[in-house]
């Protein structure tokens, strides 16, 4: 789907010249994967695209991998003849990851979908790259395990590595960073390596976990990912709370983190956003700001959670949670969260949306979130709020009319408004979608020139001839 | 302080070359910093060492830096002349992490121990390296926060972020990995570069702060720290539980952690680590196996914590909890705790140590543990055994008397034996002290050729002429 007027990615990423696949390495391809390797226009256009404001942009071709070798042995290919190999896993990028800026190979890894090893006893599980998450937490459900990080798509685990994702329940359980345990990547000489342990921590070398998760799709292809499981919550309680102003909400927000509460999902709709899944989703939440919570612990822990938790939205003027104690009324809930996104589209026929990804020290999230939608407000443009805000994380959403490129552009002057003062306040230009194609600049604002040059060295190091993932997060 | 018998750290790094200061750079050194960079025996001596087995190895000069144009001028000097560039903190590493096998400067930044900021809204605070981790807990006690993050000695951050430091603690707040936020460091170019943000978590290019934490002062000089603080617990309690053997003390472990219990410290003490504790710091602890344990939360979920824990411990055989729930109680037991191993080298006058890292999944533990302690019971050397038990991490101390290599050869040989065993089952050669020039053997044998190789083409590309601690971690 696309979610913004459609840009060529050319435009982004200037410098980028075709490095279209050969005919050798087309038969090469044909002879080692058959129909597997495939170059049909339809499916070369449903991999050169992703939920980004960018312009299709098609490799020349698509495999369909289904082994760490079929990987290497392409990759392998792709190094031989210097053209381009973009990992694929759901489509559900929004920075245009996944567009093919060069042509080249695009690998789809969806087949490699099978969870090979669950270690409840060590709460681990090893994963293939095309496991998405709901699938993991469908086949682990009956260990009494379950995997938390939730960045709303049902995104591949080997996507969600790529991007650093996070989503609903970072604030409890930290990102794709702090629970992969080890990664087998596929690197650009075509080498499967192996990093890190089942072990919860180590101190045996550099990182390279770390270096790889985050790194879109730049420095190899991920095929296996060790993540850390955690017990399912002996008790949970959802509960929604509705606020008289954003301000109330989100000073709530800031006392419940600074007060150490370990509130495992703390989000935040604003009443256009309600507005939208109350009609998406036929709820009949009030039309207010609200905080959209969940407690995780023992019963008695949730309930001393919840009954702080209840102070402190009490004191800035909160209302009287409402709960979801079953868990069908939690699904419901957090299905509603989940559609906020394709529900705020709908509130403007035909319209596209750019979203924003600032995040900042929770200290500062009233001056930033409350700026921000002072200038949306001006704006004129229709917009919506939902945010992770108990990490500091939050998106705008602006509904465009895509026959009128003003309001893209309008857009797009927020969203740099929004991001310099992120930026300002200590913050990051993305909390969880990554850079890709779209925040290439606001990486080197934030990060500085020499950090910018430390990646690329590191780029250059691993994949000589930029075979990764061309153009993304910085230019060669 | 020795802990091996004394062995030339060219023996392990035999492929070095001395690299040392030319008379040209040392008066650059001297008239751009006077008497601050001295080239003293008994200064050099005293850089030249850590707490490894390995004999002294001095620099040529002591750099006592102030700033961090302070680091990056010496830098710029050691890049011009090709000199080894050694950070030095408090000397507490365990791996041989400061020994100058190639000779160069050593930049002592214990002077560098202002608290830059703490943002005690944020939860955060920014450090220069020199600053200990009792002197952080003392500054920001007002606060009402603290940094958990706990090795014993009383490090560097500096420190501890080169080394991926963890301790009592990381059971339930992680290791240095996940709490330090952002980093300022000099290059090997010289350039002062920044690393990530004040905000919880980003998604904005590749985690250079995660490549940096654990790299031993191979990549760079870090100078300052942002790190993650937590609130101070409102309630805390300490507990004993002895056990009838050692083997019901894993096994409570075991099912502490897999029954998903927050506990804060999880702490292992064989029978000879107890009798030493008891010697050194004049307790009466019943001279069994014990595990140490604190838990950290509200009064009532202390509470419900320690029930649990309780029964789980019963349920093996362990005793009820002694209790300490006073401050200077609990003080005592840790400090009991955190001189273990110099308590244990008392007991055989005279002795030194070698001392064991690996680190296995939770359920392997008891496997690892057992069999190695077996193990050192047939080799007839004196030992104890320490542990961080919760993370599956230990440490077996072997008490060597200096004058009969025999004994050395012998203590080593149980360490590969142990660390093999910890591969096999699917853990780690280091779980907190890292490789230096002790463990690079293992870190080839874990990590594999492959991914040790592009440790290296990091190496190669960030610092060209290995000025940055050569030949640590991996031979150049």
């Amino acid at each position: 789907m696309d979610v913004m007027p459609a840009v060529p990615a050319a435009e982004v990423a200037a410098d980028l010249q075709p490095r279209p696949i050969p005919g050798a390495m087309l038969e090469a391809l044909a002879a080692r994967f058959g129909p597997r390797c495939t170059t049909s226009r339809a499916v070369r256009e449903a991999h050169g695209r992703d939920e980004s404001p960018f312009d299709v942009a098609p490799p020349d071709a698509v495999l369909y991998a289904e082994s760490s070798e079929d990987v290497a042995d392409a990759v392998r290919l792709a190094q031989q003849y210097r053209v381009p190999v973009i990992p694929y896993g759901v489509g559900s990028s929004l920075e245009g990851h996944l567009l093919a800026v060069q042509g080249g190979l695009s690998i789809d890894l969806s087949r490699m979908n099978q969870v090979l090893a669950v270690d409840a006893q060590d709460l681990t599980v090893t994963v293939q790259a095309g496991v998405t998450r709901k699938q993991l937490n469908d086949e682990i459900r009956h260990t009494g395990l379950f995997f938390p990080i939730d960045p709303g798509a049902d995104a591949s685990i080997g996507g969600m590595c790529a991007t650093r994702a996070s989503g609903t329940n970072a604030v409890r359980y930290g990102t794709m960073r702090e629970n992969v345990l080890g990664l087998k990547v596929v690197t650009a000489d075509a080498d499967s390596v192996t990093t890190g342990t089942r072990a919860r921590k180590s101190s045996a070398g550099y990182d390279l976990t770390r270096l790889f998760v985050g790194s879109e799709g730049t420095l190899g292809v991920m095929t296996e990912i060790t993540l850390r499981l955690y017990p399912l919550p002996e008790a949970v309680s959802a509960a929604v709370c509705s606020f008289g102003s954003l301000d109330a909400a989100v000073a709530t927000t800031i006392s419940i983190i600074q007060s150490g509460v370990p509130i495992a999902r703390c989000e935040l709709l604003d009443v256009n956003a309600v507005r939208a899944v109350n009609r998406h989703d036929r709820l009949s939440l009030r039309e207010v700001p609200m905080l959209l919570m969940e407690f995780h612990g023992t019963p008695a822990s949730v309930q001393e959670q919840a009954q702080a938790v209840q102070q402190l939205a009490h004191e800035q003027g909160g209302e009287d949670f409402e709960w979801a104690t079953t868990p069908e009324a939690r699904t419901r809930l957090w299905t509603a969260r989940h559609h906020a996104y394709f529900a705020a589209l709908q509130m403007r026929p035909g319209c596209r949306a750019v979203t924003t990804d600032t995040c900042v020290p929770i200290s500062r999230l009233s001056e930033c979130l409350i700026e921000t939608v002072a200038e949306a407000e001006v704006s004129g443009l229709p917009y919506f709020v939902v945010g992770h805000v108990g990490d500091g994380n939050f998106h705008v959403g602006y509904l465009l009319d895509p026959a009128r490129p003003e309001e893209r552009d309008l857009a797009e002057r927020l969203n740099r408004q929004g991001v310099a003062r992120a930026l300002r306040l200590g913050g990051t230009c993305s909390g969880e979608h990554g850079i890709g194609l779209h925040k290439m600049d606001f990486l080197i604002e934030e990060a500085g020139v020499g950090a910018v040059a430390l990646m690329r060295s590191i780029k250059h190091a691993l994949d000589p001839y930029n075979i990764m993932n061309p153009g993304k997060v910085f230019a060669w």
